[in-house]
Parts: C-alpha cells; structure tokens; sequence
C-alpha cells in the first residue's frame, strides 16, 4: 500500500498553486512502539491553511519546507502500536494533506460516528464549529435584540455564528458574496439582513440603511474592505471579534482597518478568536451544538471535493468565494 | 473693549493654515440673562481640534463653517447675570479661539488657582490629565512589572501616562521624535526604555530589542507606522488603548493597522479612551494627580506660546513635534 501526500516545497506569495507543493508516493511503514497509522477519509479545508504556508509563527508556527502540508482531518485507525487505539477506531487530528499518515497516539482524538457523521468533526463538531461558538458567545456575550453582523456569512464559519446568534435571541446580518448564498441565508435560515456585497457599491451606505440602530457586534472573517465598512456603523459600546481576514491572505501587505479610530468614538473593543484557547471547555460548546443540530435550530451544510489530487485546488475555492458551507477533501479508495 | 476670535471659515485638507480661519474684531456685549462675559487668558491647543475642523461627527460634531473655533480655554469671570458667577472667579470651559467668551453659565467651570496655575487646569488638571489617567488605569488595568508603550511620550497625555505607569510599579518605555524629548523623558523621569523614532531606521527590530518580553499595554498617541510597530511586539493578553493618531489627523486617508491581526495571536484587545466618559469620577482622579504633583513623583511641563495671533501657527507644533509638554497659547491684555 502507498500513501500520497501533499509536501510544501515553496511558500506561495499570493494563492497557493501545484507548484508549491510536491506529490509524494510511499509505501506506507508498520507502525513503531506507540505509533498509529490511519486511513485519512475526510481532510479539511480552511482558511488559516494559507497562513500556515507562510514562514515564521502566527499563533503556531508555519509549515516547514519539505514537511506534508498540515491540515486536520478524520479518519480509521489501520494498524496501531499504541495502548489506547485499536483498528476500526474513529479519529480526527492534524493528520496533514494525505490518504494515510503515522502518528504518536497521544496526538489522535476519538470521533464517534453514531452520534454523526465522521467528517462533520471536521467542521461543526470540530474546530470551526468551536471557534463560531467560543468566539460568538465569549468574546462577544451577544444578549438578545443586539444586532450582530457576521461577514463570510456563509461560510462554515460565518453561518454558524449567525445561527448561534439568532438562538440567542439576537438580530442577525450577513454579508456574502453572490445570489445564491445570500438566498441560503435569507430564505433557509432566515436571518434579518442579508447583503451581497459583490452587488453593492456602497456598502457602508446599505449597512447604514440596513442597520439603522449599528452594530453590536461585529464577527468578521474577511478583512479588507469589508470589516472597515462594519465600522463606519458601530453602535455604542460594540465589540469587534476577529475571527479571519479571507481578503486579505492572499495578498503580499495586509489591508489595515483605516476606520479604527471609529472603534474608539463607539466605545467599543477589538478582539480575537483563537480555538486553541477553549480546548478545555469543548465538551459544552459540543453538548450544545449537538442539541441544537438534533432540534432542527442549526443547519450544517458540507461541501465535498473528491480526490486529493483535487488539492491545493480545492483550498483555494475558499479565496474564490466558490464554497458554500463546510469545505473537505475526500479521499478515495479503492 | 473688542474681542479678537477665530472663526473657521473652510475646512483644512492636511494642516490647518490661516486661510481656514477669518480673524473676527467685535465690541465687547454686556451679558444677557444667564450670561458670563470671560476675559480668557490661556488656550488649550489639543490635537483634537483638527478633527473638529472636519464636516460631521466623530465623538462630537465637527465645528460649523463661520462659528468662532473650539478649544478648551482658561480664564476669569469680568462680567456676570448668572448667578452661580461674580466677577474675579476664575473657570474653564469650550471657550474657543477668542480673547473673550460670551457663555451661558451652566457651562462652565470653576477653578482654585490657590492650588494650582490657572493654566494647568488645561493640562494635567484637565481634559489631557483625566485622558491619561484613565486611559492607562481604567482601560489599561496596568499591573506592576508590566511593560507599558507610550508613543507621542513626552506630549501632555503621552508623558503623564508614562509617568502614572511608573507610579503603578510598571516598565516604561517611550517613542517621540527628538533626541531632547528623549533625553527629557530618559533622564529627568527616568524612563526604562526610550526610542527616537526619527533616528531608528526599524522600529520593530528595535522594539523587540529594548522589550524583549513584549508589550502588556501600548497606549497610543500617534497610529500611523509606529502603532503597526508597536503590534509586532505584543505580549500575551496586551491591551491597545488607542487615545489619538496625530500623525494621521492631517491625511486625506487613514493609514489603517496592517498588523492588527497581531492583536489576535496575541489574545489582546484595541480599545480607546473618550475623556467624556469619565466626567463623573473626574474629582478622584484630580485628587490623586494633585498629590503625585506635590509629592514631586510627577513632572509637568508648559509650552506657552504668546498671543491669539499665533493660531493657527501654534496649533500646527503639535503635528511638526515642535511642543514639549502641554501646548498653550496666552491671550496677552494691554
């Protein structure tokens, strides 16, 4: 058996192409004490993936040239050398872009598929859905009648937040871009606003109209243009969390927010969302996801990309704009 | 008896010249009811009368074409039908630009220059005062042995900040532009850290040289690139308390934070400080600057510039960095 594996071999400048990346074919090793080699069915695509690409230490520290590219994904344990894991066990884990990969135990986490679908703990029982949670409900504490807006709204990330936010009792507004997805969010989830802003010319003018009292809270996973038109209507004391800057990841300088001074007249604060900071209280957001996945409160959309020859393709639908929900690279076997 | 004032009559693109202002002679009224007749004898010169030349609002509305322009002033009652105010009584106030004020009574101030020069209740006992001290202590919750950042540091507000950081047992460091400045701040009140901006060719570098286990608290005067400096540098938790960005005040556009995803990874927050806010807790604070001055653990510093007819001359030392300490301009009275 052969494992194909995605190797980072030069950092992108603008959207990551075949050329940055090699494609390895091993054959795949018996596990060592304390290994565990898995068969990878589901690797997720997200955002953060570019900036892992670039050199230095964002919040972790970048890809090394010649390293499989990183990235979480959920498989079946196939052979195990280690006291905790036996064949036929669900997991997920930073398993990189391939269709097997070996690794310590300890890094592995147990999925169980009876309660769901294993790729969904890629995405809303997985990272992206604790960081729509976390970075909603404690870095925003949205209280009911505030008005949150979310852009990428319909995104993984976006439209959970947005979900969260209408459970909570709040009014919500989304910007998207293109019909389709702002037809999903109006008419399937029913949030208040929704804007295209692929057809909007003034955007901080249909804001303004729109969202006549401001904005309370603002979630946003775009950057750019985009989140300095959020600010030119900023309701009194409004928190701003930072989740990503999609617009921006891409590009050689980074966009500054040239209305943050507009954060200061509102009183309002600027903050982030980092997931890793909320592992020890994953076990309620997931509680709580479940619930609401079970009542019909959320709808979680996938979209799936067979093949991982598909990649870095398939990643960059995300800069496109070409993703509707949840993005995955399935592996295929034979 | 004539009252000289300044009137806006066009709004300034980059720095505010003579010709944005029309300079108005008129006799001297006699007050109506309610009314006080001020002889002004100092005028404040703050940074933030150049955006209250701009059309619109931003914590306040912008000064109309043709009213006399604002600043805060210092000076004593030569007239009064209002009967809070009797002659000789010494107030502060939204004066404007003049040698004299006709205002209602409610809107003044009473000041005891027993305790204190008159013109310091312009400075460190009044609006730049309370700005630094709640800026740093009420936004900024300042810790000992943190390392506090002051960029615009021996300004009014930047060297009062850094001084009431060194009171509340932190490490301080300062950027200005000037080997004086920094000499001033280095040697006179002993900062930890001082960088002439002017004369380093990398800011970062530096900033990660001098502060090597980062930034806890950047209260910023300036924006521009050494707020973007200063976000390379974060510590874990930091908090950004934004008060101005004077060296923006005169561009057509912002330069926005390129760096502010930095204030994620590094778990911090951006906010900012309306002096406003804190009118009502203003006697405590007044108190506690008032003891630090007479304990001589604070140093305060007067710029004055004689003569309304230097306005708005004066005004512009504020952006050129030709002030250090508190900027003032003296009516002088034959």
């Amino acid at each position: 058996m052969w494992n194909t594996s995605y190797v980072l071999v030069s950092r992108p400048l603008g959207l990551a192409t075949e050329a940055n990346f090699r494609r390895e074919e091993l054959p795949l090793a018996e596990p060592g004490e304390g290994e565990v080699l898995v068969r990878i069915d589901y690797i997720s695509l997200d955002p953060a993936m570019r900036g892992w690409m670039n050199a230095g230490t964002s919040y972790v520290p970048g890809v090394e040239l010649g390293d499989v590219m990183r990235a979480f994904a959920a498989g079946e344990v196939i052979s195990s050398r280690h006291q905790n894991w036996k064949v036929g066990q669900t997991v997920t884990g930073l398993l990189g872009v391939q269709t097997y990969a070996m690794v310590k135990g300890e890094l592995l986490t147990a999925v169980d598929t009876n309660s769901a679908p294993l790729s969904w703990y890629l995405g809303i029982l997985g990272m992206p859905g604790l960081t729509a949670y976390f970075g909603l409900l404690d870095k925003g504490n949205p209280k009911p009648g505030e008005t949150v807006l979310v852009s990428g709204a319909a995104g993984m990330v976006g439209s959970l937040v947005g979900q969260i936010a209408r459970i909570k009792g709040c009014r919500v507004a989304g910007i998207a871009g293109g019909e389709d997805k702002c037809a999903f969010l109006k008419n399937e989830l029913n949030w208040d606003e929704v804007i295209n802003y692929k057809s909007i010319a003034d955007l901080p003018a249909a804001l303004k109209e729109r969202l006549p009292n401001g904005i309370d809270i603002f979630f946003d996973n775009v950057g750019g243009n985009i989140l300095d038109a959020a600010l030119t209507n900023l309701a009194r004391g409004c928190r701003i969390i930072i989740c990503g800057a999609i617009s921006q990841y891409n590009q050689l300088t980074t966009q500054g927010p040239s209305n943050y001074m507009k954060i200061v007249t509102a009183r309002g604060t600027l903050t982030g969302v980092i997931v890793l900071d909320y592992f020890d209280k994953a076990a309620e957001a997931l509680n709580d996801l479940s619930r609401w996945l079970r009542e019909g409160k959320i709808i979680y959309n996938e979209h799936i990309i067979p093949g991982i020859d598909q990649f870095p393709f398939a990643l960059n639908l995300l800069f496109s704009g070409g993703n509707t929900g949840k993005l995955l690279l399935q592996n295929k076997f034979e």
